[in-house]
């Protein structure tokens, strides 16, 4: 059977004046594309600019949203009750449908961003407050989170399609979570490395622990990172070397009818 | 032949712990309430409360969308060109739309905010992007613009259903235009003149300008201010009075099918 | 010897539109305003009237910064780093000092709002980097912390000159703590009974825990709330009651030089 | 008589994640920064490095207010009162004013960004609101204005030094004004033709318009723009020009007595 995958990457982080990731040149290799909010980053002008963007290389559009802190770019973990979570979710995924609208484009999917996305892999109040506010709004609409995260089980709990999201060059722990960036070890630089644990995922649905083990792990989509130096040309090997192992990259919706 | 009118209101211009407007007595008055979209005011907690106020009471939802300047409560101009107002436009509607799913209420038109609403009587390209804006959210959504002003004229080039909106409490100039509240004689201070000048533009479509001319003019909609310690007595008044005269006040939607 | 006590109030948060507490009415009662900073309430037209209302009725000006989160009303707890706390208090102290500097008034404190100030009151690097920024800026300023907080020492650790804060009308635990808001004998309801608190700890130095314990606690300035319907009349009241008893309110400065 | 000049640049342009201008490689051409104070741009990061690296660099510190419209990068005119302009300048000094004091460094300058700068070179009810707020805050304080403006008149109104500022790169018109952007004889491409621009205006006063008329013109300090490819070579060029002229190329405060 062939294996399939997603590639997603976050976009739309720029604002005003500010130039944020290369999308315009990585939506050629993603197949997802998770579009900020204007919250975290994005404003009206940016949110516009990159649904039009994504449409035009028929790339699935979805919606990023975050904490409402700019100069924290999301990245700052807000205490929010589970209610507020689910306003500001509701209120961010509207915005970009309204662009969707605009260009006669399907919204398809919601990746939450930053701290509000570490904060529901593991906290189950705040991992259901947002697959409720993704249901209430359109359940037709797929779930990213983090494999093995409280926020799939809250999305598969809530009657949504779920998308379980692994990363290229990020090392694990033994218990199937991200070794923390604050560590040494967190990285995968080689891009060959990286490209290997991908496989192994696919292949085998395992991933190599840093301690040694090996750790089940779905992979329905891959997260690419849109900034750095090295954010393309990864983008681009990753792409060519996965449609060269024989992968079927592309988006796939509930049942296979919402892929482009 | 019997007359309608539509008592339409600002509301949803609370912002956190901050209260504005005497929203929960008003929607008792009101057929159609312009809900703020989080620019000017409003944030998704208000959002969320204020879509479900209006559901409760059967009350029409509308968008109404401001220049992006929380402490100048969209009051004071912002030099956007006209692609950056249709964007922003977009954008807000999007907010409340969501909200309006997420409640299982339809959104029946826009009413802009503020210094938006003022540019876009008299500038039409200003008028253009807004009415673009609606248009391509939701063609069905009606536009509320000031009687007479290019607003209207934009919508309807663009297809919408308009609603020309009057004042009870604000006199008019000879060219149809409203009283600039810098002025001492702008304001009608006496509820029964006020009832009185709605009931002859009702019945004759006419206004008395402040230097004693007639002036023809449409009434669809009535706008009632949502603060002010008058606020809530007046809109009772206006409306027990316009019902004892046998008006209909109800909302009324493009060929009626989107009256409540 | 006279006891001293100083009565100190949040001032200055409302925005733009937005009224938020009773300022010109309890200016007449404390001897300390503590002036939101553009960042969880106020901004500039606010700050301004704040600055002179408090010089005009002389009483002493301090900066009260928080987390920039308007919606939340920086009641919400946001994950800054250390740096970014100092700096972010350094921003805020300044936007107040150039308001001071217009109205010829000096600055004497600054007292922390909301979530911070509860951070600050645990967490001694949040602590420290107040107690950093503070000095840094004006080594004469006065911090104001929780009575018994890392915050105080803190404080004291950067060579400030601190004021223990104390609450008239919360009740406090065994090991000093307020009782969060969450419990239901959080809150001293009887003005009475919170005036009876006061002079306990102004004449014996000493707090009855909810749980009957008695526990030392220094009480150099009280915290009088600036909302709430019962505001002003308990204000009024704690402040005859404590002149009553031959308490000297005022505000109290390093070796008493910076008293009005 | 040596002639004398300044070199300044718009810095502290960046929020958060985000980067705008070459500041670190531009500092070593200039001779006063104006930082963004947290409004158009900047935040309290930005503001503390980009004060600490024009110390390091002997470079003269000052603010550079502009409209609370970051989106816009407050390029977009915002429709502020007088006393609504002059409350805004003074807490945006404050900002900047606070990390002096930190860094322990003298603010020396203001010079009004985009929008702010426009508007009060023909509006002289807001360019005396600029003034007196830089009066107010500290009057020795120099203001930086467009040549001939009404910054400049208003500033001297005031009592304040003031310096006349002329750009190397753009055209002017017969009146002394600048050509406007939107006109594509607006700029000056070509580097030399810059310098040479620049060293009529030191050597004759004098600057040709682009109708080709001789304009008075009093240059006491240059723009140099600090985003876009060639904006670092661009500063380079232009300093060893001046100083191989026998220019002295320095910030220059009241009598003298503020140069560094």
């Amino acid at each position: 059977m062939t294996k399939r995958i997603d590639l997603n990457c976050d976009m739309g982080e720029s604002f005003g004046m500010y130039t944020f990731g290369a999308d315009e040149q990585l939506i050629a290799y993603i197949t997802s594309a998770n579009i900020a909010c204007g919250a975290h980053a994005g404003e009206p002008d940016v949110m516009d600019r990159t649904v039009r963007l994504a449409k035009e290389h028929g790339v699935r559009v979805g919606a990023h949203p975050g904490f409402p802190d700019l100069a924290g770019f999301g990245r700052r973990m807000m205490d929010f009750s589970p209610v507020e979570v689910y306003r500001m979710v509701v209120h961010q995924i509207g915005g970009i449908q309204a662009f969707c609208k605009v260009h006669n484009v399907r919204m398809q999917h919601v990746k939450p961003h930053g701290a509000l996305y570490n904060i529901a892999a593991k906290n189950r109040d705040t991992a259901d407050a947002i697959a409720r506010a993704v249901r209430d709004v359109d359940d037709e609409l797929e779930l990213f989170g983090l494999a093995g995260s409280e926020l799939l089980a809250a999305g598969r709990g809530a009657g949504l399609s779920v998308a379980s999201e692994v990363f290229a060059d990020r090392t694990y722990q033994a218990d199937g979570s991200l070794t923390p960036r604050s560590r040494p070890d967190a990285l995968i630089r080689d891009a060959d490395e990286a490209v290997l644990q991908v496989e192994r995922m696919l292949n085998l649905g395992k991933v190599h622990a840093v301690t040694g083990e090996e750790v089940m792990i779905e992979a329905d989509t891959i997260c690419l990172h849109g900034d750095g130096e090295q954010a393309v040309a990864f983008a681009g090997k990753l792409r060519t070397a996965l449609e060269q192992s024989g992968v079927d990259v592309q988006a796939i919706g509930k049942a296979g009818s919402r892929a482009k």
